[in-house]
């Protein structure tokens, strides 16, 4: 096999600069052209995708023997494909067996294995991305995007940082200390990259691999072997994952057990695999009722974890009042607002706001976004394409139960997805709610809900906005302001909170997007998450370093 | 106030090049000698030391109003010293105060600070000293060596590794992404450091301030308010660093409660500390048992440990057979095995060991050992200098306790210190046991006792030694072989257990001391510890990054 490291260190290099400078970089081409990615690219994925249907996912490593999963897709399909059941100890215990060719391994050989991977994956990702729209719900170009390049990207940016940290470990040092008119005192010394040992993986179902893929490009690229748990609903974007993985393992000369898949879990087996003092690192991506638990009881590993986040707009004043309803029109709707990015709560002064049209009360506020949304969401083709579906019955049925809780600024009213008949899609509920009503809005309610919240002032907003981040957690916040002084509260509340703050977004970037090597994907400073995807912090602790020390011959 | 940045730059760079190299360094010179640091300095630091004694410790900070504090040097002496009481509501309310002009620093003026809070401690090294050897029992120069300038480097190593990791995270990007024929999507960011929260440093009676600066000087220059809690046994050494710490950010123009000392806390309060929710990071260094405490309770914090290491030595053959005895002598030796990397397990066959003198059976290796420390501690002036005095009750009673256990290698002989008719201090007590003997040997017996362990071959020895610091933890582990069989075969198992191997120390390095800026102290991958003093990952986490983006305008 060529040299992997040599090969894919260009792409290397350039994701060193970019994390260097966290302007705006790329490795993977996000537009699904047959011009990049080849012009039968979609049609063969398609027709792959067609053939995994309704049998045995082929994947050749260590179970139980039996087979099992059962995904359905958002849009209606029965997916129909079964995967290895795991077995806990199995999966241990080939790990266990695959771990110390893949420790001794330079940090280059694994470096480039993990490079290849991505490659490999990134030529998939018409795979992928039917893969992810028929798991997560997402409409087919973002699930492509995301799904594919950007995930891609994610990984990439795990094993640039991972790299860079452990090439700041010399390999070896002369220690020479001067010892007055004598000899100086002369040391050899080595320095061992020692990985922490097996590293579980938990993914999500409406992000499988962009969530997925810093914790298991991270973890991989520093040592340790890396058993990938997906969601039930979610499991086939992470099986090609682990099976593209295998392939190039094997073909690099490792042992492919580096990369399992446990799927098809029973109740109480995530329990035993995340508690097992063999697992050293999690990384999860879920609910904070799991998340919890994790933190309580598998306390043997270095847990990574994004959770929820409820993320506030605080709109004071704008020069774009257009521009400003738009772009919140667009952040609510945007795959159903199912994206932990997604804003939930709009702060909003009872008294109103000024505008480039003047001053807008606060119904006005509410009408101008209802407007936007309806706008945005006029067209069908267009509503499916932002949209996408609902991913679980549990949001769904969350979005009808809140839709008759209280008064509504825009309804959630039933889309069609054109071709899916079967796909459950609603227009973003939008609710107006008082800030005394903090039982309504103060916790997650994941989906197409959000709440225009009437304060007292901008202050308050603010206030709210950023207490609630550090007590519930927050990952993103938006401020619409013209006042200079406003947004230096705002900055230094949203800091404090440990809250990325977008400010006066009203063209095409949104609050929800967050961009590979140069957005820092959650803080880890308040309740959304304890860790960073990506930055040193989320690697550096993935390894430690073993050191050798002899008398050296005099020099 | 001058530039306290530009002013100690120069030694920052050293110390950022010293921790990329891992090649010998040293910013503050190890020689208690007038040339260097005043020829009057020894005198004016015992002076300062008498001064201080019989009275309270002046140190203006927020308390309960009432001084408390028993010191009792080992040499004898009661200190008399009384601190302010701390009131733990009090000291943490200061903190929070205080934590936000902090935090709003640069990297660049907290860097600075904590150059020149280290730059005057060098100063005090004599004061200090006398401090360090009036509370941990250490002798002068060791005192001197690795309470003042060991340290001060220690935690300049700290700040350098701190300081580099603030400077990955950029202060400001510009985003441009391509969009088509269109103009570029462009957004400006901004990348702020954000500190955890208040920190902790729990000091340890052995080196009260070579254990602390680390985490120390890491929360401080990460920007986060530092509450000292020094060993009831040893508050002389941390007092005076904070009172230093205060009156330097006093003068920079930051409130002095930035660091604060926690002295004579009552039963619980401690506990009280570092289980409030303002607590972000924790730096503990001491027993295992009080360690356990904190991993259990103290979970809201950011938790560095260095508890307990049982340290093996390896003998399966040797080229050097009187510098080998001589070496583990001095290592069994040196401040009477109350060093968390002194020695305790020295596995040797049964069968006895090749050697330059031919074969010597493994009671001969023993007797070598045992001739080597009566030659060490011969003279009555080198020992004291080698041994110091026992620190604690509870070690002295170890001894006592152990030495009537079994049979003895070598004994625990009471050595008179000149000067010091009060100190206690014994010649290492070396004890015979078979492998089997577990239950002797497999825990940690702090203080001056080790074990001659008898195993069937160097494979077994290698074997239980490792397997012992995976499963109790070790800092350090020694071999001697001429066998480069066995060498590979160590360097693999100490590895995977993370344990620093020292091999075939013959002549003036002991396995015992660890370098700043070139040797790894504590891997933070066996029960030893968590963390690694110091290394990337032991300050990435002490702070978060928090982001603001807005559109730019055309460039």
């Amino acid at each position: 096999m060529a040299d992997l490291f040599a090969t894919h260190k260009p792409v290397l290099d350039q994701a060193l600069a970019a994390i260097a400078g966290r302007g705006y970089w790329a490795a993977y081409p996000e537009m699904p052209s047959g011009k990049i990615y080849g012009e039968t690219a979609k049609a063969d994925a398609e027709a792959a995708f067609q053939a995994l249907l309704n049998k045995p996912f082929a994947l050749d490593q260590p179970g139980s023997g039996g087979f099992g999963g059962r995904e359905r897709s958002p849009y209606g399909l029965e997916l129909g494909i079964t995967y290895p059941k795991a077995s806990v100890p199995r999966l241990l215990e080939a790990a266990r067996k695959a771990a110390p060719g893949w420790a001794e391994a330079t940090p280059e050989a694994r470096v480039g294995v993990c490079l290849e991977i991505l490659h490999r994956l990134n030529r998939q990702s018409f795979l992928i991305a039917q893969a992810v729209m028929h798991t997560s719900g997402q409409a087919f170009v973002m699930a492509f995007q995301a799904g594919g390049p950007h995930a891609q990207d994610r990984g990439l940016e795990a094993v640039a940082y991972a790299y860079d940290e452990m090439k700041r470990v010399p390999v070896r040092a002369r220690w020479e200390k001067p010892a007055g008119k004598g000899e100086p005192l002369r040391l050899d010394k080595e320095f061992r990259i020692v990985p922490r040992g097996i590293a579980v993986v938990i993914g999500c179902s409406t992000f499988p691999t962009w969530n997925s893929y810093p914790g298991l490009f991270a973890s991989l690229a520093t040592g340790n072997p890396v058993i990938v748990k997906p969601h039930p609903g979610a499991i086939l974007p992470l099986a090609l994952t682990v099976k593209i993985g295998r392939e190039v393992l094997k073909e690099a000369g490792f042992d492919p057990n580096v990369l399992l898949l446990a799927a098809d879990l029973a109740d109480g087996e995530t329990q035993a695999l995340v508690t097992d003092p063999l697992v050293a690192i999690i990384d999860f991506t879920g609910g904070p009722a799991f998340g919890r638990w994790l933190e309580e009881n598998a306390r043997q590993a270095q847990l990574f974890t994004e959770k929820a986040g409820i993320n506030p707009v605080v709109i004071d004043s704008t020069d774009d009042f257009e521009g400003m309803c738009a772009n919140i029109a667009f952040s609510l709707s945007l795959y159903s607002g199912q994206m932990c990015t997604a804003p939930q709560n709009i702060f909003v002064p009872r008294s109103g706001i000024a505008t480039d049209q003047g001053h807008k009360t606060f119904e006005e506020v509410g009408a101008g976004i209802a407007r936007a949304i309806d706008r945005l969401l006029g067209d069908p083709d267009r509503a499916a394409a932002v949209l996408g579906a609902i991913q679980s019955d549990a949001t769904w049925e969350r979005v009808q139960k809140e839709a008759a809780a209280g008064e509504v600024v825009h309804p959630a009213t039933p889309v069609a997805i054109p071709g899916f008949p079967q796909a459950r899609a609603v227009t973003p509920l939008v609710r107006k709610v008082a800030a005394a009503a903090e039982e309504t809005y103060a916790e997650e309610k994941f989906g197409p809900i959000s709440f225009l919240i009437a304060t007292g002032d901008t202050a308050e907003s603010i206030r709210r906005a950023a207490a609630g981040a550090s007590a519930k957690g927050a990952i993103t916040a938006a401020i619409y302001t013209t006042d200079p002084d406003v947004l230096v509260a705002a900055e230094k509340a949203f800091a404090e909170a440990g809250v990325a703050l977008s400010e006066n977004l009203t063209g095409g970037v949104f609050v929800n997007q967050s961009a590979a090597f140069s957005d820092y994907h959650v803080s880890g400073a308040n309740p959304a998450g304890n860790a960073c995807l990506t930055d040193a912090a989320f690697v550096a602790n993935r390894f430690r370093v073993a050191m050798v020390r002899r008398p050296a011959k005099a020099a």
